[in-house]
């Protein structure tokens, strides 16, 4: 038979255990922090027909979009993002949900992007959302989330950048160039990359001159919070629920607490005109170069292509494979290559059900524990658990032996004459805290 | 704008929180399981070239596949299991990889299957593999983590049914049959369903009367390990390495204190010509109608499609979706509808930063808290929390009080004077033994 080279295709990966160990910690730790706020856990299918995915324009998106005719003729996709299945399914159960509905999402998701900006054309997103409620309680709420979910990680501090569409809108309206909404966001989006001429540029080129200087004026604002909300407030034309919204967020985040790691920032536009009311990008301090690690918003429009009711939406998703990427920067996170805190040395293979037998006490002390399969030498059971990552070898008792042995493999020690409850013991103390 | 019906392709499915919440905590389980024996975790692409998930050939698996052209005009299909993922992850990464390695790998696979028996298109698998050694403590330590998961899971005693392809080959050689293997595997397979007859109908046409009717009496045989053992190492012209394998895998069983949950049963096949050493199924005691939960057995060739080299191997495959199904029909698992055990009142919106700081020690507690962000009336407020399925309601202190209500949802009981440690206190003891 003629063999089949084994490799994966351009922009897909496979996960080893070590860089798995890493993705799964990361999603686990943002799962506890989604429960702990009470948000809910769904799941909805890889595929969709392509028109719930796509609507029935296409545009942009389609061209990275997998799509293709299944077996009974159908014409589906695979889902590109987490947010339009939200909308089909928020759409489809609204009847069985309970609002305001908090949801989280741990998927993956493909785009047959351009592979050549390292991106991949698999990945898996996070996102957490409140829906059903339109409140300054719920848009601090996810705030309140994103910065928590950086903490966790193991990221250190971040910065929080909050702005509101809202108010920026009102502030092009007063320009009278509110029309060109799009075209300026898209610009404002690229002042990290390209700079404020650079800017200006496109500005002049679809607002004209006094509006580009006014806009640039606006988005390079620098001031604590409240300096910057009243400019804005000013810009916008004076007080107007945006700006209140705004103030009672900021009141929220101090009585949190937490108010340190947020910064009113106008420049900050999320360029989809989906947003709403606030967006935010979330910066690690120690790497801001990375980019936004965690971005999001409100939205009003969720359920637009499924229903004319509208559903007010507040959410943000989290970079996975950015986050571990900025982790692994910072040295943090990585070099754990196994779950196993300890292994049973096999002494004589013919008592291997009795290995088995000590690792179900030990597991039962909740800590997990290999057992070593083949009666090779000690030293080399030594040196495999070393391979395998593995901090602690166990040798059981043999022959009229009634006590154990503990190897410590970094510090190559044996401790002697040990009970297994002694060996439990330390175990446990010592995965307790762990260096 | 003309709106699109929400609605998932035919064989797909949504999960609701309270679905998914069972699902992640099943998952959850086994991975734990699977974790403590120092199994790791890796993760392979869901969309691979057709030819490295098919061989060139295709064959029957192909016609459920889905398979296309992607827009870079790649040949490219989802995978449809996940053991000829992991065979092509072992070829391409074998260098980096500790033998013997054992991994899990809990992820969707899709076929296209007929959805009329009540099958779907998109499921989960857990699989768990040991490759690299080929000894009865390997499939002895496989055969101890299918037991060990369905316990965990809350299924209740279970049944494992082990038996050897090895030995039945060698049975059929010494009847002369030995290439009528595929269809004698085949037609065996069908015995709970078909009957007797029915096999020994099917048997005669492809193997001749006499062989149809040894081979009956072979997979039908019944007594206990030793007996049959005793059987089938005759059957197959006596001592051999197949049947000493048995004798030791027995003996571990016995050593480890759970040989009642295992059988040695001749009539199970694993309809695959895949597996060529121990192959297992296990069968819910309480349930034994809804067929194998967890099943797999040894094989030899899994890199055969990439590579010349033999790598022996073993493993299982929990059926995650069966097993749900299972526990449904038992009463166990469901009911859960959120995470979060207690809730805190909203009794002045203005508050709701301090709200969020409460309950932020309540999180480091160990405990999962929600906030409700409108200030309703609070009888409204406790109908909230009902409709969530949270069991405690924590009132906070407003005006001059200092004090807080925790208010039991389902006795519909208020204690009134707590501090925040005593509150944190009740919820915490209460989660610990729950009911």
């Amino acid at each position: 038979m003629e063999l089949i080279m084994p490799r994966v295709l351009k922009g897909f990966r496979d996960f080893l255990p070590e860089q798995e160990i890493v993705r799964r910690g990361l999603s686990e730790k943002l799962e506890a922090g989604f429960r702990s706020f009470g948000f809910l856990p769904i799941d909805t299918p890889a595929l969709e027909y392509a028109e719930v995915l796509l609507g029935k324009a296409g545009g942009e998106t389609e061209k990275q979009v997998y799509r293709f005719t299944d077996n009974g003729g159908r014409d589906v996709a695979l889902r590109f993002d987490l947010t339009v299945p939200f909308a089909r399914f928020v759409a489809e159960h609204r009847a069985e949900l309970v609002f305001p509905f908090k949801r989280y999402h741990i998927a993956k998701v493909w785009r047959g992007e351009n592979t050549q900006k390292g991106r991949y054309r698999e990945f898996t997103q996070c996102d957490f959302d409140i829906v059903g409620a339109d409140s300054a309680a719920a848009d601090f709420e996810i705030l309140l989330m994103m910065r928590n979910a950086l903490v966790a990680c193991g990221a250190g501090d971040a910065t929080i950048c909050v702005n509101h569409r809202g108010l920026f809108n009102r502030f092009l309206g007063r320009l009278g160039v509110e029309e060109k909404l799009v075209d300026i966001l898209r610009a404002v989006d690229k002042l990290s990359k390209i700079g404020s001429d650079g800017v200006r540029e496109l500005l002049c080129a679809c607002a004209g001159e006094d509006a580009a200087g006014a806009a640039l004026d606006f988005v390079n604002f620098k001031g604590d919070w409240e300096e910057t909300l009243e400019m804005m407030t000013q810009a916008a034309g004076g007080d107007n629920p945006d700006s209140e919204r705004l103030r009672l967020i900021r009141s929220y985040l101090v009585d949190a607490g937490c108010h340190d790691a947020f910064k009113l920032d106008p420049s900050i536009m999320r360029g989809l005109d989906y947003y709403t009311g606030i967006v935010c990008e979330s910066f690690l301090n120690a790497l801001p170069s990375i980019g936004s690690v965690c971005s999001g918003g409100r939205y009003d429009r969720l359920l637009s292509l499924y229903s004319k009711e509208a559903l007010p939406g507040v959410g943000a998703s989290v970079g996975l494979d950015r986050l571990i990427a900025a982790l692994e920067s910072l040295g943090a996170g990585a070099g754990k290559r196994t779950y196993a805190a300890c292994a049973i040395a096999c002494v004589e293979e013919a008592a291997y059900g009795r290995y088995q037998a000590i690792a179900e006490k030990i597991r039962r002390a909740g800590i997990d524990c290999e057992v070593f399969g083949e009666a090779k030498k000690l030293s080399a059971q030594f040196v495999m658990a070393e391979k395998r990552g593995i901090r602690r070898v166990i040798v059981p008792p043999s022959g009229d032996a009634t006590s154990f042995i503990l190897r410590e493999i970094p510090s190559r020690t044996n401790r002697e004459g040990l009970s297994l409850e002694g060996v439990i013991g330390i175990v446990k103390a010592s995965e307790a805290h762990p260096f």
